[in-house]
């Protein structure tokens, strides 16, 4: 989350930390333009390599931008994710026919949810909200789960020991609407009410990061 | 909320970019003084359009400004509206007469309720105070509601979700006197004072974006 | 509350408009110089008219502060005034003589205790506290109230929905020590022990406006 | 507790303003050079002079520096020192001879121990540690006391209504390591581990006004 | 912790100072390029000389950076160590064979236990990460220890009544999911998870001040 200071580095060179970043597969930003004056502009940024979102970070601040916030995490299973074994028993108590089968689609399912929380690719959404909370002993688990549910996307990814807070949620939909009602139905959810404490949200519109630039007064509007 | 900053940018700009954002129907602004030294210069901007907000958030404070307090959030209707189901039940039981007369009366004076909480027209008054808050389980239910009061406005808004508070409140009154006995009253409502957790509060004199400019000293007064 | 920035303003503007607020009846100001580095100078405002008001704060950030505190409120009677029925059901219970010269006088007393609530003359002593308060039930109820008591002066204005806390004490004295044991006693006074949360705790030295700049660095010494 | 600032104001100015305070007896100033990056020079002033001591933090501020902490207080009797009457009923009741001879020594000690507390002379160790407390309901009683303890020296100050905390306490020693069991030590102690409330810490190593400064950059170092 | 602040200071000066502190046996220092936008750079100093440490502190502040976070503490060795009778009556009731030659390599395990603590000479790891906590009861006590952890190695220091915290923890290794579910697992012992408070999280990637000071632009990239 970065505040614009026009005049105070070079927006030419963030573009092209920006560009290089992502040129390498399978590396992302989603750039955005944060609504209300706590930021101006937000750059998520993921990918395998440390390193690589270290000199991303460093190079996106020597641009005419001052951070304002930022968060650090690591992508993770779930841990609420049910073994084979629990699933067979599952199936084999509820008296399902074609156990192997059911089992192999389970496989495939699992692996596919694995996957997209190990190594998310993030579609294009009109709105992204980004919210670090803690103390939550259920993340994911009676909840929303990327990538099964059409109207928001939510990935949610780990920090504790690597920033004051121990999950990092991030939801991408093209209606903000519903980021207010899907957060707001989970602060009624027992669990959340008695035992999570959210960190600070933001919201921003997703765009390119040139006009994220221009709207925000650092580089005169593409055009 | 804004603090002034004389010659760091443009007071026309800023004044342009408001003057375009109302010239939008239904968009509209209240600009106001800010009492005390906190901040200089308050900026309510309603309308339907996200895009226009953030435009119109980015060109002011392009402006001789800096930001020290803000706040997104979404109209809503209630959750505690009564369905017509409800007060159809509740006239019977009463053994009102001319039921289906006074359930019409009832959709009518519901809808434009709700109409009013979802396209809110602001009138103008004298002073205008803000705050966000959180935890509240009944906004607006058992309180003063918005446009029913005539010394008072409420606005309530929704922001979980996209804002580190719930609901934002917007009061406008003539006399600040009311404003602080309405928000006493509330602190003694029970169930106010167990769960709610308010945020900042912010009062100002609302008055021209001119006048409001040129009393923080970015403006030559207009004369 | 104002820190001192050399070179940023221009100090005959500040002084000007505090010379030009005071003029106007009933209007008053508290200069001071704040002890410790927390701020260098306090301005205490008083007066009927929130446009006034609000004028002398935005000519006072024109000279060469910036603003690290502040506090709007209003004077208000006080919640616990006993009704002329209470006192006359007191003192015939008491069997007091003369019961109507007795209540004569309690209407004078009371009425002059609502007026120098209400419409305070502060007198000039040497030393000035403030601090806000919230939570606080009986508000000088049962504490020493202004002006009966000699060695130190209270006020105590109302600021729910205006500002962050409830209430704003101001006490005057000419013994810092006579403040620091008279806030101290409060402390150990039950319901304030449960229920008072208290704000930033601020103490100067009041003097003339030239001589707070002055010793602030912001212009040459009188002499 | 300040922030060098080179070049932002003249060091001659600060150190003038140092010895000018130190020339009158009895005030008293120890510098210290603040370990860890909060802060770079800290400057504990003692005197009786309220006016002197304003005098001086503001000649402080006018030098190369910036504040960022600061704590006003005044120094106070203990409330836990026994009365005559009690220390005579003590030694009568343990059968104790010499009981005047026995009062007059006890007279004659309590009386220092009162001196150093009002009017403390503060030597010079190499460390000094501060912290302000809160809500601690019998400060000094129970624990280390001036001047008694060779290793480690103690000073406790009130604030109540002129800080945000209830009391300063500073500690002098040779040994951080002491400094460190001491306080470690105090918060085992049932009444401060379940009372107190502490504000932040402070240590530095003390050294004279010009070492200080010169350490921070602000001077070239004496040679 | 430390933000990089182009053109204000000189580079060289701060690494200069390094290089003149690590000259000394046994004085360390482990500098890191910080992840996240809350700080770029970090230092980690170690060494028995506080006078030292504090002149590279603020030779290091004299360079182009400006501090952010910071952290004063001491070694001491774990409260919870085993005494050798302890020792010995556990292995006597345990009816174990050659008690004295047992004892005898237990004072060696112990005395390079507490040698390591007092006297840490850490190793260069890839990743380096640190907190403070209070009020933990148990530090080191049933957790992972110094240096008898392959995978990860946990150094904890002592801050009583020097810093707001009351230990620091700093934690070395290559792999940062291995920090991250480390300190997961931490949170879930009963212990921790009832009493204790943890400050910032800072983690970094432990390199050269070259090429730390060169990845914050404060340098051109050696090559």
């Amino acid at each position: 989350m970065l505040r614009a200071r026009p005049g105070a580095g070079d927006p030419a060179a963030l573009l092209g930390a920006i560009a290089d970043f992502t040129a390498v597969d399978p590396q992302q930003v989603i750039p955005f333009s944060i609504l209300g004056g706590r930021a101006d502009i937000g750059i998520m940024a993921l990918g395998p390599d440390l390193d690589a979102l270290d000199r991303l970070g460093k190079a996106v601040l020597a641009g005419p931008v001052e951070p304002v916030g930022s968060f650090v995490s690591l992508t993770e299973r779930s841990e609420y994710t049910t073994t084979e074994e629990e699933e067979r028993a599952r199936l084999e108590a509820a008296g399902e026919p074609e156990v192997e089968a059911r089992l192999a689609a389970w496989r495939e399912r699992t692996a596919a949810y694995v996957d997209a929380r190990l190594h998310p690719r993030l579609p294009r959404r009109r709105v992204i909200a980004f919210y670090p909370m803690s103390k939550r002993r259920d993340p994911g688990a009676n909840w929303y789960a990327l990538p099964f549910e059409e109207r928001i996307l939510q990935l949610i990814t780990g920090s504790t020991g690597l920033d004051d807070w121990e999950w990092g949620v991030t939801l991408l939909a093209d209606d903000p609407a519903a980021i207010k009602e899907i957060v707001y139905e989970m602060r009624f959810d027992e669990v959340s009410a008695l035992y999570a404490l959210f960190g600070p949200f933001w919201v921003g519109l997703v765009m390119e990061p040139e006009e994220a630039l221009a709207r925000a007064g650092l580089l005169r509007p593409p055009g």
